[in-house]
């Protein structure tokens, strides 16, 4: 006889499944009780579940296999949601396991219950409360097949009495793999034919049709004639720098979105959704294509985005290898004044050979996609959803799915309260993450939507919602209070030769930029 | 013409809801601008949702009258929802306002949508969202009134096309009261039937029945034969200390309440829900009443539990004045060795009059509740609904309401690491809270739960999800990182003359106690 709990355990290590992002409660402690049961999962904890759902993103992204997490109740969900919507965006595997009160306790509605569905289905793909240790395997499975096949976020609850309930130790087996929908030859001929007869034609990848196995196929479409090969505004992983096909991105900005597609006579979608306003404005439109575009979708996240843009190319006419593309010049190191564009040129320049970037910067640092096309090569993560929180808690993901690769993360600091936590479990577990917190002490963003609603002089209110300036956060001291060792720097040089030092020994390290 | 936004501000000011707890994202830029027309609402802002929301159950708790949020779509109230369910539980009145996209911008499903609703009914009692500016005076006297009434957390969403319309500005008036159900006489009968037969009758007690006005009414019936009076496992707000009637309340633990509740024949909730074990145990039961024991509600949140208490008591044939209880003697100072009952003994007896204490301490200090039955008069406010890291943000919210009262807040570490940005808004707002971090370094609790499913010896992943002790926490830097004074102790000495320095002084202070 076994446990629910050790059969879950089993069932993911089956899958090969060995690290669980986790903070547990009472409901989990016989699963906590597996877990110390298995050495070879290694568990790791977040201080707070926006941490745990974050790392598992970053963990999944890097990794290249689904994410665990071990998450408490609903409220312990709510926690982690922002992130898992995240997540959920970026298309990222993730196993979201919830513990829940046994299920004949439920209905006592004693004080933690809540309805765990409600609020777990708008960021899941998936979605399963478990009936009883006899369904573990099974749900398991079917849960990672979900995550890894389906690119989802599949939120599996775990009742109280369904891990401790023992049953006949069943024979382990892992998910079978399920079949990629092929891509449609219909389609392939649509869209070789309209850049046949001469349509200005505009792909959009998303997903793995940015890895590098993708972009030599993305390269051969981009030498065309008429054809323009565009990244989504963010997707979860890019790889890039080095030789790599650089791409531009759709812009977040409204007006400059619409410039940039008013051409485009049909919107060919490669793993990515059809590009709309990430917010509306009075008198401005959803939609970002031209009246007219016509908008296709190639293939979808699930399918096999690499070969779709391989056949795509062939069917296309496209050359067997694009020529090189013009990157423009690596920018200079900077000097003076500290400002965000001086940071983007510093990290870029500098940046270590296969280093992984997360960026959170949002109004900070701009330019440092630009800035870094033609840096040495790297892989990117990004904001997908647009939830703040999300970069110091994808750097831990990150650094643990890759341990020997240096982690950079551009930090804006309003972005970064939201899940300080994060800096401790970079401690905990000797992470190789520089955070370069990019301090400017407002939420600079929003600043800018307040100008642009009409409203140039902000009164005291404004002033109080808007600015984090009063009084200043101390990231050197929050990092230091978290066991993560931290300076600061308010000039380009200091700057540069933080990030040197910093870059030059392993382990968590935070810069705090003053901006 | 005005717009829906201002509309807004100006219904919730005629209802006299002048504190807006916030924050805000680009959906709300509107709101933002109108809340910045009328400088008689105070905006607090915090950095992160979960201190918004706790925050507003804090205030609310404190200033009797409903609190307002200002959230920023799905994500932005997903980190607002565990301390919204702990405001659901306390039967807080919130108005908790969440912007959204404009409603025709929804169906594109840019990054930052999510299904709102879903995410927003497990912690509401009551959810609108509002269709346009000519509804939003209805719709907020509406949830204001649902709020302060029904003692609900109301959840309004503001889509930005709403708050962005201009309408015919209407004349603006304020909810009508809505009457109280009353207490129905056949209920107080059948009670006042079983004390007169002799039967052993337990009344629970919550919400308004843990007032100062409803203790006298309470104390007349703990002086009849075979019956007591409990209060709640936890509840939003009691008065006590002073010469307020002490009250034991229902056991946390579930074998402690069902010894406890063994011979009650008859219980009778006033405000109340049914205690029942707050985990499921295997072989342990989840209802704590005995068996054949009648539950019945003599009234709920939504009435008059004063009244109700004094017909009640009335009924019952009670004294009109009940005798003085005996509350044993205040403890002494504590000295040596510091430890969870030394910093409940020094708080209990340096407390000022009429300070506020807020109470996460988890394991910590189990023994203040009993300590401080004696203790100079004091509001006493709790974890409700057992979603941690509400400590900080009740605090916050306690002190805005409160600006002549000292707020005490005995805090966990481990639950305090989930909203510590809460010290920052303590730093703006300047507030008069003295944060006492009870740093064992562990998730006690967590320990104590592994050991009662059987596991003694923790391997590394136990280890691992239950130790905070790698690294540890500088809760001194931390706070100070948030502008926030801060000193450590680490014998019963120091932590008595960190505790006189710090209640000496105005504004915020925390002392990180090394237990």
């Amino acid at each position: 006889m076994t446990s629910g709990a050790d059969i879950l355990c089993d069932t993911l290590l089956a899958n090969g499944v060995d690290v669980c992002f986790a903070n547990p409660g009472t409901s989990e402690m016989h699963f906590v009780a597996a877990l110390d049961r298995k050495p070879q999962m290694r568990c790791v904890l977040g201080l707070f579940e926006g941490v745990v759902t974050g790392a598992a993103d970053g963990y999944a992204r890097m990794a290249d296999k689904p994410a665990v997490t071990l998450l408490h109740l609903g409220p312990g969900l709510t926690n982690g949601l922002a992130n898992l919507h995240n997540a959920r965006r970026a298309r990222t595997p993730i196993i979201n396991i919830v513990g829940d009160h046994a299920t004949y306790h439920r209905k006592y509605d004693s004080p933690l219950t809540s309805d765990i569905e409600s609020l777990a289905r708008p960021m899941s793909h998936w979605f399963r409360s478990i009936a009883g240790a006899g369904d573990i395997m099974r749900d398991t499975n079917e849960a990672f097949a979900a995550a890894r096949d389906g690119r989802a976020v599949a939120t599996l609850v775990l009742p109280a009495d369904a891990a401790w309930e023992t049953v006949p130790a069943p024979d382990i087996f892992a998910a079978a793999l399920m079949p990629q929908p092929p891509v449609p030859d219909a389609m392939v001929t649509t869209v070789a034919s309209a850049i046949g007869a001469g349509r200005r034609v505009t792909f959009v990848l998303a997903g793995n049709a940015l890895r590098a196995a993708a972009l030599p196929h993305a390269a051969r479409l981009a030498a065309l004639d008429k054809v323009e090969v565009r990244a989504q505004a963010t997707s979860g992983r890019m790889e890039r720098g080095g030789d790599r096909l650089p791409l531009r991105r759709i812009p977040f900005q409204v007006d400059a979105a619409i410039a940039e597609l008013a051409d485009t006579q049909m919107l060919v979608l490669v793993g990515a959704t059809e590009p709309v306003a990430f917010f509306a404005y009075p008198g401005k439109k959803s939609r970002l294509v031209a009246e007219g575009c016509e908008v296709v979708t190639l293939a979808s996240q699930e399918q096999d985005l690499v070969e779709a843009l391989c056949v795509m190319a062939d069917a296309a006419g496209a050359p067997k290898k694009a020529l090189s593309q013009v990157k423009g010049d690596m920018p200079d190191l900077p000097a003076g004044a500290l400002n965000g564009d001086a940071i983007a040129a510093a990290v870029a320049k500098l940046l270590p050979e296969n280093a992984i970037v997360v960026d959170e910067s949002v109004t900070s640092a701009p330019r440092f996609y630009d800035a870094s096309l033609a840096a040495a090569p790297h892989d990117y993560l990004a904001l997908t959803g647009g939830s703040i929180g999300i970069g110091m808690p994808l750097s831990v993901g990150a650094a643990v799915a890759c341990p020997d690769r240096k982690v950079v993360a551009l930090q804006a600091d309003g972005s970064g309260m939201y899940t300080l936590q994060a800096l401790w479990t970079q401690a905990r577990e000797r992470l190789d993450v520089v955070t370069i917190i990019l301090a400017n002490r407002t939420y600079n963003i929003l600043q800018h939507e307040m100008r642009n609603v009409g409203v140039e002089d902000f009164g005291v209110n404004a002033r109080r919602m808007l600015n984090l300036d009063d009084p200043t956060l101390d990231w050197v001291g929050l990092a230091r209070g978290m066991g993560v060792k931290a300076i600061s720097a308010s000039t380009s040089e200091e700057f540069t030769a933080c990030l040197r030092s910093a870059l030059s020994e392993r382990g968590p390290f935070l810069i705090q930029a003053d901006l």
